[in-house]
């Protein structure tokens, strides 16, 4: 049975692809378990420093499959409690993303539609093709993207995630550009290249400090200014006493470039 | 004596015009009550799906009515209540549009001022002529916009909001658009048209998903992250077992067009 | 010794200068404590009604001073007291800018980092040259810029907060005004006296009026919705009945400019 979320590691990259393209990349069951198994074992992965979350084929994701859940529909209960269980497992994947030690890149091409278009405002930064078109269109079909707008509204100004919600409509990558969706657009060709440079980038600063700093960025958000730097002021004394600050912190006043600890020969 | 706040119905879209243009439709108690009586009205009416919020004359709105403020300084109070009960009443309209069951969409023309400016960011989505001027400039007569900077702090980055409010000055429609204060411009010989369009693309979907969905939206934005998924996934399980959704997920397995409850004959 | 931070007053219009140019301004426990003396005055001079926050030198601010940090590493609990002491008065000042009654506007030119970015966020409004750069990069040096990214992440969509702070790279003014990290940018040469007419447009209103404002502004912004209306509709109550409203309505009805309470001659 092929891999339905493909894994491949580059150095302190790794890379998830969705592999279901037949299916638009749904959010399947199936799908939703790769993905949560996936990000667990990235999680317990002191080696990776950085996520690209890429999809195979025409579309980056289509949202939940729609097919399954009309199956589900079958149950005494007409599907209840499977759909509970369905967003309850969902809802983890998302928080499973925010709370992974490492910094998650969407790298978007096709299209993101409904939970689809969730997983990218989700993840900590977003890359995506010129051509993409990005919507919450569940209305279309009598389901409003409840889900999906938790993550839409937390990322973009209320009155444009409000007509998406409710026309059904979509918006371009430049759109979602400007909105603050993704953080910026490349040219197709260079789409993976492009996401796999920012990753990079993330990947050659200090692990436990980015760590540190990413669980640190979310906590404090929901919180009011006085507590949000109380917090963060606690995250920076123990950001300091960690090695790889000391090391970094004397490089600059000696001018030479920091050497973090995982960079250190076994 | 002619009506305030006029309302038209064109299908299951309807249009309220604020009709005071000799006082640039400022928020008086008599419009205030009429406002008030036209939003309680339009709540317990299911054939209504969409609401414009539209007005004659020079300028949408020019906050309140100055004149009658000054009027009641006369009392042995200097007016302290009275005004109380003035700015509670104005802030009840505005919490009733947003729990309005239906999307309210202001089609803005003229100039939105102080807490006309404030009617424009309370509405769930808006469209503005080219040519408006957006202010909340009571600051220049020693009024500071105090009420009005609820709704437009929940619309605009901080610092272009606190500009606003401490100089008293106006931005245009291109940058209420950038600012996210308006969904779009469009050419003021178009703006009713577009509008309707708006409207029109939103009350074709179902009344009462949408309306499941304008009240978690609001509800979920003031809720931590974990929270808001809850309540969401709670909505998507509530939504699930609607008869529109179950018709409109089998429309789109078997490829054809949903048909709501709404639209069935009689 | 020289003013660490300069004060000259021009009008109601109090300009600050932070001057330690060979340090880029750094945020030095010196430079920290004169800051805060600076503002200890500020809030207590009544005929200061706008102040501007400039810098010496090719840099605003490159955040805090790394040497003196360095330094305190040598106490024998590695410099855990002395930094927890060094973050407690760093946020006190960004609480003071907060917390002064009259509106700050920071005059950005050069390069803002680190804390001098956080500070270009915590202040009410920002002008900055076309040219400056802006950056939270500690994580290059193995410290996330955990407090600044409080004052940034209040100021700029989630996103583009979070990729400045992994991949400690910069922005251009451009960007940050796009972002909503500043108001607008203007040509260098021009940067001081935009800046002042900006300011000077502030000081022009009611200085208690302007005061009330800025108070409600961020005490509404943390509040739920109906409970920052219940705030700001007593703060439009005690506005009334201050003699600049009374006096500036007044004016209005009566088609002529209003003369505030601090105009009147002595």
């Amino acid at each position: 049975m092929h891999d339905l979320v493909e894994r491949e590691d580059n150095g302190a990259v790794a890379r998830l692809t969705l592999n279901d393209p037949g299916r638009v990349n749904a959010l399947s069951d199936a799908m939703l378990g790769a993905l949560a198994r996936r990000l667990d074992n990235l999680a317990e992965d002191p080696a990776i420093r950085a996520v690209v979350l890429a999809a195979r084929g025409k579309a980056f994701c289509g949202g939940h499959d729609l097919r399954e859940m009309t199956a589900a529909r079958q149950a005494p209960d007409g599907g209840a409690k499977a759909f509970a269980d369905l967003f309850a497992r969902c809802t983890n994947v998302m928080l499973q993303i925010r709370d992974l030690p490492q910094p998650v890149i969407a790298e978007v091409q096709g299209v993101a539609t409904a939970a689809g278009c969730q997983l990218v405002a989700t993840c900590d930064m977003a890359i995506a093709a010129e051509d993409v078109r990005f919507g919450v269109n569940g209305v279309n079909i009598g389901l409003f993207c409840s889900t999906p707008m938790v993550a839409l509204s937390r990322n973009v100004p209320r009155k444009a995630a409000f007509e998406m919600l409710t026309t059904g409509g979509f918006i371009d990558t430049a759109r979602a550009v400007e909105l603050g969706l993704v953080n910026r657009a490349v040219p197709a060709p260079e789409l993976t290249r492009r996401t796999r440079e920012l990753a990079e980038m993330v990947a050659a600063k200090s692990g436990p400090v980015v760590r540190m700093g990413k669980r640190g960025f979310y906590q404090q958000l929901e919180l009011p200014l006085e507590e949000a730097y109380a917090l963060t002021g606690r995250i920076m004394v123990e950001n300091l006493g960690h090695a790889d600050a000391i090391e970094g912190m004397g490089a600059f006043v000696e001018k030479r470039a920091p050497r973090w600890e995982q960079d250190a020969p076994e």
